[in-house]
């Protein structure tokens, strides 16, 4: 066990923390942290905005399902996919590809996890907002992303106000497959999982939150997702083809 | 710094690995270190196929860019997106958004990335295989990915039997903007990174290749960027809405 696989692992949302500020240091170390990520065809196609203003924050705070964390976090930082930056430099580029929003993604969610586990490692904590795309419009609008920029998840960072646990992830033998995708997954494996998982929101919530994994993900993808983000995407100039 | 800062900027791809196998306990830990990743609203909507069988190995080697590394790495890992688990589990989910390919895309890198970090932080070296989506419908066949699943990454892992110096990145001044995108980026600073990357090729191919960043990225984007993956993603059920 190294100490990064145990910062790693013990990783847990931080959505409550103290008014303690960064220092410079720590925001260079999390930044070099987060480029040092490997990048497809090392297109470095992403870019991060750091949100310093209060007022903007409150905005963006607003929607983002009023998270206070969002306004309340010493940083929040929106990291995009970014093929903007090639446009301005090679006009000619062929851009619009399907494929380009998933080395987008990809690309920028690495850089973004390098940053959670940098900050968790300074003793930080952090948390994923992937509400920044509940309003991709408007978002894009008040930090001025141009088309080829699209906003993927903010990261609110600073020191934990609270300590809760790490949360059971779904066994390894229903996540990590050899060689070939089962045809059916193991259904005595899952229901141990929906208990172990109704066991921790219970234990969590002081018994009020009585819901087994399979139980959430149906609550989840019984609504729509999102359905205005193909029409975004498009309109950013991604998946267009 | 911490050590775990140390390993993620101490970063490099690894592309030539002496035959030593890991251990189970590094496998373990690897694996662990991927899932305690965040997961947008805990879907989990990750799977890694890892490949152990030689002659598999082949025929993904020759999908891939006939890459040597896919065949000859210690371990080959594919990360794909995965909804097809929770429309076993939860027959009647909605799905087919856009915003599932992006929840799809984001939580299985951020997954990836701790297992590059992991890896590393064990001594081992490793590389991000794009390739894997050269031949999607052939990949998909071979690994037997139902509708629901894409292939998204691959990652070559293994003792690293080159050293290679990390890859000058773009300045942190281009890619971090404090509350606003930048209507114009800084040329200036532009022009010196393209110098670096210059010198960075020059001097590790022995002045074979000449080629700034935007130089590269204009070679890279004149042509069209895998043209068939809207299609494919189509066929396996995302991106229809």
């Amino acid at each position: 066990m190294t100490t990064a696989i145990e910062v790693m692992r013990g990783h847990r949302s931080i959505r409550k923390f103290t008014e303690q500020p960064l220092t410079g240091a720590q925001l260079e170390a999390i930044m070099a942290s987060a480029q040092a990520a490997p990048s497809s065809s090392f297109l470095q196609a992403s870019s991060v905005i750091r949100v310093t203003d209060p007022e903007l924050r409150q905005s963006l705070m607003a929607l983002c399902g009023n998270q206070a964390y969002v306004a309340a976090a010493a940083e929040f930082w929106v990291f995009c996919a970014d093929f903007h930056r090639h446009l301005q430099w090679v006009p000619e580029a062929k851009t619009g590809f399907a494929e380009q929003l998933l080395i987008g993604a990809i690309d920028t969610a690495l850089m973004g996890q390098n940053a959670l586990t940098a900050a968790e490692s300074l003793g930080l904590g952090g948390v994923f907002i992937g509400a920044v795309r509940n309003h991709p419009h408007e978002l894009a609008a008040l930090l001025g992303l141009p088309r080829g920029v699209i906003p993927l998840f903010g990261l609110c960072l600073g020191y934990p106000a609270q300590d809760p646990e790490p949360k059971p992830r779904l066994p390894a033998a229903l996540m990590f497959w050899e060689n070939r995708y089962p045809a059916r997954q193991d259904e005595t494996l899952m229901a141990d999982y929906d208990a172990r998982v109704r066991h921790y929101y219970q234990t969590r919530t002081g018994g009020t939150k009585d819901m087994s994994w399979t139980g959430q993900i149906g609550d989840t993808l019984a609504r729509e997702a999102r359905p205005f983000m193909l029409a975004f995407l498009h309109e950013q100039g991604f998946c267009l083809r």
